[in-house]
């Protein structure tokens, strides 16, 4: 990571819809209250043209980048996010926000319903990608920005930036999907449906109602983020990260965590209870999975007569949302006409490389976001 | 499936190991008492030149063909053993053993340990793959059987023939080891440690002692085989069996299972539970973890003038132990001066092939039994 990241960030949040202005969702639920929490770095300009939305992925949030007061304690993608970054905070005013449905400041199912004064649990409506860009283009309009320079995320934010580029011509000049997809493989849902048995099956969650108590499923919640972990990297990854190596040579074989692979990833299920919220990881894996852009109805007409230019990079290693998933995007969107360009790029990371140092992907991002040019 | 398989089969068993003459693992633990299950099929030729050795996979038994009195319900590889089948039974002689450490006849970490009374459980030894052959050595010599014609099996049991090979030159002629490995990966070992903990942190394992209850590990052990279900097809094999259909066509979103593909997961979860017992998943498991043959002490020297031909078989769309596995075996064993060979089949399945019709494999197993011969 080079030298001089941003400083120390604040997160901010605002309640953006009420009951007298209720969120209205794709599937006609209400919710009656909405706040939303962001960060910004940079500056906004005069004409209000640089900005940069970033969309975050499944158990991201809006801390992306700088930090809360621990300067070795950096936002998620501060490697991306900064003064003469590939997102450049000396040129572009970047917004990242938690999105609906999450636990990091923005309403989820763990926040409480205003009409019954108890959390929502499973009463929480379901949603779509679509909802989160009506919660986001709300902040948008609480900020005063109208169109964007670009939408930029990775994974489920490269989804929700695809999204909004299709259902909004004029939301943004340039929509940046980082492995994305336009639609979750069989495969994929079946590590989403894993994931969820392992939650709601722990007995400690008792239907969704374990806040009112001191047990959380947190048994459920680590197995799956464990889980979900491995198909985020690669097997290359996980040989050059920790090979064969044992906690203690020598030690007696037992049926415990030895291999240091082990304790790796048991120290991300571990971890991750501290971070996140069990019914956030259920609604957001399931949005995914109902994820389909392409096979709407009609799709065909809407997509016609789109400026909006598309880059969707994709990583040689990501096995969760392989090249095909970009390339797919690039062929439909290509076909309708539009100006779109797939990038696969090398790196031995899994689809876990968004998050880190790849020099390449960054190049990428930088020039793409400065030319406002897709790549040739 | 050809017609004319098998017809009605029993599961013979036997007690092989006595407190007078326990069984020494290669730990130096011992065990008193240790009963073996098996089947067998065909006959002994005169010269007990005729044997050929099945050695099951993860979960699998003794029941590996024919059938228990219902026709329509047949063994785990009745594709593969029968009469004209690529294991005749018309040429060969078929022992089909459950093996050290299992739930279906042979003993294991849930039997009763005769020094208490009570069940084994966690007080079970480690146990090492050498182990199984142990075992299955003295089956052989309780049936009259010297070398083998062959020693087959897909994972675990070809890792097993492969290690019984490397042991003792003089065991088999040919060693057919299908989708197996000498090394589980890091991220192969990753899955198996997540299996691990969503079974060992179900409140119901009780320390492994959930036989005195009535509640099994019932939980952790359906998302454990839910999860190992997933690495045992290939997103080819996914996309063509479930695609993207949804069990009720227009159901309402929700987060219980709904897509065909999540169903048949929460189905395979919930019947494993009937067949398989929670403590034998984790020392099988772990016993594949360990496996680690080419590195051991004294291995060059070890495999120096070894006889037995070896053939690894592969399939195109494994991804658990994928053709590198069984390429590190030849490769191995060609540099040691072994007569051995890798064929790499074609096929959508993935490591599930080794159970599934496909033709090439089919002929080729059945080819390199019949000529003793590996194929050029």
């Amino acid at each position: 990571m080079s030298a001089g990241g941003l400083g120390e960030v604040e997160t901010q949040d605002a309640l953006l819809f009420t009951g007298q202005e209720p969120l209205v969702l794709e599937s006609g639920a209400r919710l009656d209250e909405v706040e939303v929490a962001w960060e910004c770095y940079g500056e906004l300009n005069a004409e209000r043209s640089n900005a940069v939305f970033v969309c975050h992925a499944l158990t991201g949030d809006a801390h992306a980048a700088g930090h809360h007061g621990d300067p070795a304690r950096r936002g998620w993608w501060d490697r991306l996010i900064g003064p003469g970054r590939p997102i450049d905070t000396d040129r572009f005013f970047v917004v990242s926000p938690n999105l609906l449905g999450g636990c990091q400041g923005t309403t989820g199912p763990s926040s409480v319903n205003p009409q019954t004064g108890q959390r929502y649990g499973l009463e929480f409506p379901m949603f779509s990608v679509r909802d989160l860009n009506t919660v986001h283009r709300r902040l948008l309009d609480h900020l005063g920005i109208g169109r964007l320079h670009a939408a930029i995320g990775g994974s489920l934010g490269g989804m929700q930036a695809l999204q909004w580029a299709i259902d909004d011509p004029m939301a943004m000049e340039l929509c940046v999907a980082i492995c994305a997809s336009a639609r979750l493989s069989p495969m994929n849902i079946a590590f989403s449906t894993v994931a969820r048995e392992a939650i709601m099956r722990d007995p400690d969650f008792q239907g969704g109602r374990y806040h009112d108590s001191e047990r959380h499923p947190n048994i459920g919640l680590a197995v799956a983020r464990m889980m979900a972990h491995i198909t985020y990297l690669s097997e290359e990854s996980f040989m050059e990260k920790f090979g064969h190596e044992r906690r203690v040579d020598g030690a007696e074989p037992g049926l415990g965590p030895d291999y240091e692979v082990e304790h790796y990833l048991h120290h991300q299920g571990a971890s991750f209870l501290s971070r996140f919220d069990a019914l956030s990881y259920l609604y957001l894996t399931r949005t995914m999975d109902y994820f389909a852009p392409f096979e709407e109805e009609g799709i065909d007409a809407k997509l016609a007569g789109n400026p909006t230019k598309v880059l969707a990079i994709s990583f040689s290693s990501d096995w969760r949302f392989d090249a095909g998933h970009s390339g797919f995007i690039v062929d439909r969107l290509k076909a309708a006409g539009w100006d779109a360009e797939q990038v696969d790029v090398e790196s031995p990371w899994g689809h876990d490389s968004f998050l880190l140092d790849v020099p390449e992907y960054h190049e990428l991002v930088a020039e793409t976001l400065v030319s406002g040019e897709l790549p040739a």
